[in-house]
């Protein structure tokens, strides 16, 4: 999905809502627990139940990955399902992979070509060499980790170094000069409004991946007012507690309920 | 295994070669490619080929996951038959996660228990709540990249804070808080000499994991001359020089071959 498609597809919807689908196997409720590939059938019907409500999806590998084969085969069978079933949304790979050479290779192979997700998110504690095999991937995206919603960002991404800039400003300056706003974006969190606005200045164009709405307690409106710009510029993402709203049989349909209640608040924001 | 049984097998084997397993299917002989599990079983026979002159195997999911399910399954085959057959070598997953909260709870269970590694690369980029979560796991490891091998470390790892340190030293410095020389190393790269010897003077006691050795153009000797310590303190990895040394169907003695000549090399060191 190229730029102007995830343009329209927000300004069409009057939506930027990313559901994130972090199916942690302990919370899945027991009754999916005896259907093969239970993290898919749960993922399945959250997926339908909140499509009408955003325009992204955003499966993070880890929860998958610890349910081992079966896990992989959920996480093929959800992305499968969502080009199929819903070919307008964009997909995420919430993999935040960080590697070199040839290893980043194998990486973009796997989330871009084989998986054929739209992007998938990248740490960058290495530099450009972790970013540049994604980018070869026409009409895909790297969504490149700068400032995230975590207390302990301040370990590293906001230090500031010698040339006076953030370290996460360090890492937006060096993804410029790799990729463009059609082939990148940059993960903000929402927790930290002020930088978020810092960041816009910075980036007026680019997309912004915001995690924290919701569980992690960012606010809708700080990040509208901080961060939109005139393509709208923003995905937000919440995941838990949508996805989890209920831990009964009615999940799906709690889902459903919470996404169109973000959704709701989001349309206000379009004329 | 901890780290004094790490220290005793370097010393009864007089040995500290790491064998990273990238099996890039591309680079596989055609003659493993009708056998079912192709990565496993050109693992395994380089595993059997190279155990005598090493004392630790790390996996690259990379290349496994790039093979979706099949990879996946070859991994975990992989894992069990060196925990099978070889329990006295160190095991790394080189998985580079780096995450948060729940999400790096699930990796840690994925490499740490469900697959039993002794240990598992992180990227630190977003602090020490990407490490935390690793460090609950009694008797395992959490490999810290600090300062990498490759041109682009230098777009972040060695950018200069206003406190006067590197961003890697202020990894080192973070991770220091969280562990102990029982359950976290560093990865330091071989092509960068002068820092080894820097970061060693920092953390005199932790085991270094080195790669760069190899393909990538390090020399053993520099690393020996900066990085040992009394208790050898360094991993060094060699991953395609070993295990492509040969791109026929002799690629296991070749591999064998290879290992042999640095084991040789490493020998020397002992007195």
């Amino acid at each position: 999905m190229n730029y102007n498609q995830l343009r329209n597809s927000i300004f069409e919807k009057k939506n930027f809502l990313c559901v994130g689908l972090d199916p942690d196997y302990e919370k899945i409720p027991n009754s999916l627990k005896i259907i093969p590939l239970t993290q898919f059938e749960f993922c399945k019907k959250i997926i339908d139940a909140v499509a009408p409500y955003c325009i992204a999806f955003k499966p993070n590998t880890a929860f998958f990955e610890e349910r081992g084969i079966e896990g992989w085969a959920s996480l093929e069978r959800t992305i499968e399902y969502i080009k199929k079933n819903y070919p307008n949304h964009f997909t995420i790979a919430d993999a935040k992979r960080g590697d070199i050479g040839n290893t980043a290779e194998a990486y973009a192979k796997t989330f871009l070509k084989n998986f054929n997700f739209d992007s998938v998110t990248i740490s960058p504690y290495m530099g450009r060499d972790s970013i540049l095999p994604f980018l070869k991937y026409k009409g895909k995206w790297s969504i490149v980790l700068a400032l995230t919603s975590n207390e302990s960002a301040d370990d590293l991404e906001t230090k500031k170094l010698q040339n006076s800039s953030t370290n996460f400003e360090e890492v937006i300056n060096f993804t410029l000069k790799l990729g463009t706003k059609e082939n990148t974006m940059f993960v903000v969190g929402a927790t930290r409004p002020n930088d978020l606005k810092y960041i816009r200045n910075i980036i007026p164009d680019h997309f912004l991946l915001i995690p924290g709405i919701g569980a992690q307690g960012g606010n809708l409106m700080d990040v509208v007012e901080n961060a939109w710009n005139k393509d709208c510029g923003i995905l937000v993402n919440a995941s838990r507690s949508i996805i989890f709203a209920s831990s009964n049989d009615d999940f799906a349909e709690a889902a459903g309920a919470e996404a169109k209640k973000i959704a709701i608040g989001m349309s206000n924001f379009f004329r």
